[in-house]
C-alpha cells in the first residue's frame, strides 16, 4: 500500500468555500485536490493500492484531514469540480469522536491534522518530498509500505517538520526544477511504478 | 524552445460549454487544459520556454486550436476553471484568415486542427507520447526544439496518425502504467528538465 500525505497549510477544513471560485475562497484546497487526482487515477482507472491523506491546517475547524482509500472509494472522477463535490459533502458531514469517521465508502475524516494520520499510518518507511535531498531516481525505496508527505505550493511549515522529526523520514527530490505538488506526486508514483517492473522498465 | 500539441478528440471547439460542468458539457477540454497546466506551470512561476497547442477536434466550428506561448502568455493560473474561462474567452474572439489568429498576449486561435499545428511548427524534432514505445529515458531527446504528440484520455485515431506519418516521430513511452496526459506530460518535462541539468541529475 502507498500512501501519499499532502499537507494544506492554509486548506479549508471546513465546507465553506465556493465550488465557483474554489482557488479563491478554500485556502488554496483547489492544490489538494490536484494532488488526490493525482496519487490516485490513472487512464480509465484508480490506483487500489493507494491510499491519501489531505491535512486541512485552514479556515474554521482546522486542523482536519480527508483520507481516501483507493481499495474503497467509488466514483471518483478527475476533474476539480466533482472533487471539490467530494470534499465539500465529507467536510459537511458531523464527525466526533477520536481518529477516522468513514462519512462514506473509502471517505473518511478526522477531527485532527498529522497526529490523527500518523496513529492511523501504521507500519511503513515515510518520505519526505522536498527540494534539495537526494535524487529519488537513485534512493532506497520501500515498495511495500512508502509513505511520502509532500507539501502544498507553500512547502513545509517549522511546526510541521518537528511533529515529522520523531519518525526521521528520508528526503527525495524529484528533480532539477520546483514543480507542482500534483507533479511531484505523478513523479514518486512512475518512479514506484518502474521499481516494480523493474525487468522491462530499469531505474536509477 | 520545447511544444507540446495535446489532441482532444472530442474536445470542444466552440465556447459553448458550461464551467458548472466543464467535464460534461466540453467533450472533456478539461483533460487539455489540465496538460496545459502540466506543461506550462511550475511552482511560483511559469516555463517561458514551453508552448502548447490544444487541438480541439469536437462540436460546432471544429477542428480549432488554441495556441499558448509561455514566452508571452500574462495571468495563467493552475486552476481548472480559471484555465477553462481563458479557453472560452479565446473561442469566443472572431477569428479569420488562414493561421493563428492572436486573441490576447500570448493566446492565439486557427480555425483548424494539426494542419495549422505543423505548418506553425517551424523546425523541431517531433515525439510521439504513447504506450508500447520506448523508454523516454534511454531515448535520444532534441532539447533544442522538442515537440511531443499527446493523446488526450481516447489515445490516438489513425487518421492522425496518418496525418502525423510524414514527420516520422519517435514513439516515447513514460512507465509501464498507463496514466493520464497531464502525467505523462510532467514525466516528460522531468526527463527534459533533468537533461538539461544532467551534472547534477542523472538520467538513464
Amino acid at each position: 500500500m502507498r500512501r501519499f500525505v499532502v499537507i494544506g497549510r492554509k486548506a479549508s477544513a471546513s465546507p465553506d468555500f465556493s465550488l465557483v471560485d474554489l482557488a479563491g475562497t478554500s485556502g488554496r484546497l483547489d492544490v489538494l485536490l490536484r494532488c488526490l487526482r493525482a496519487s490516485m487515477l490513472v487512464s480509465h482507472g484508480l490506483r487500489r493500492d493507494v491510499s491519501v491523506y489531505l491535512v486541512l491546517l485552514g479556515g474554521v475547524g482546522a486542523p482536519r484531514t480527508l483520507r481516501i482509500r483507493g481499495d474503497e472509494v467509488r466514483f471518483l472522477r478527475p476533474d476539480e469540480r466533482s472533487l471539490a463535490v467530494l470534499a465539500k459533502k465529507a467536510l459537511s458531514e458531523p464527525v466526533d469522536g477520536h481518529g477516522f469517521c468513514a462519512v462514506r465508502p473509502g471517505v473518511a475524516v478526522a477531527n485532527d491534522g498529522l497526529g490523527a494520520v500518523l496513529e492511523d499510518l501504521g507500519p511503513g518507511t515515510p518520505y519526505l518530498v522536498e527540494e534539495g535531498s537526494g535524487d529519488i531516481r537513485s534512493a532506497p525505496l520501500d515498495l511495500a509500505a512508502p509513505v511520502f508527505f509532500v507539501g502544498d505550493h507553500g512547502g513545509f511549515e517549522a511546526a510541521f517538520l518537528a511533529q515529522l522529526a520523531a519518525l526521521q523520514p528520508m528526503g527525495v527530490s524529484v528533480g532539477p526544477v520546483s514543480v507542482h505538488a500534483e507533479d511531484a506526486i505523478a513523479l514518486v508514483s512512475n518512479e514506484l511504478d518502474r521499481r516494480e517492473h523493474s525487468q522491462r522498465w530499469p531505474t536509477g
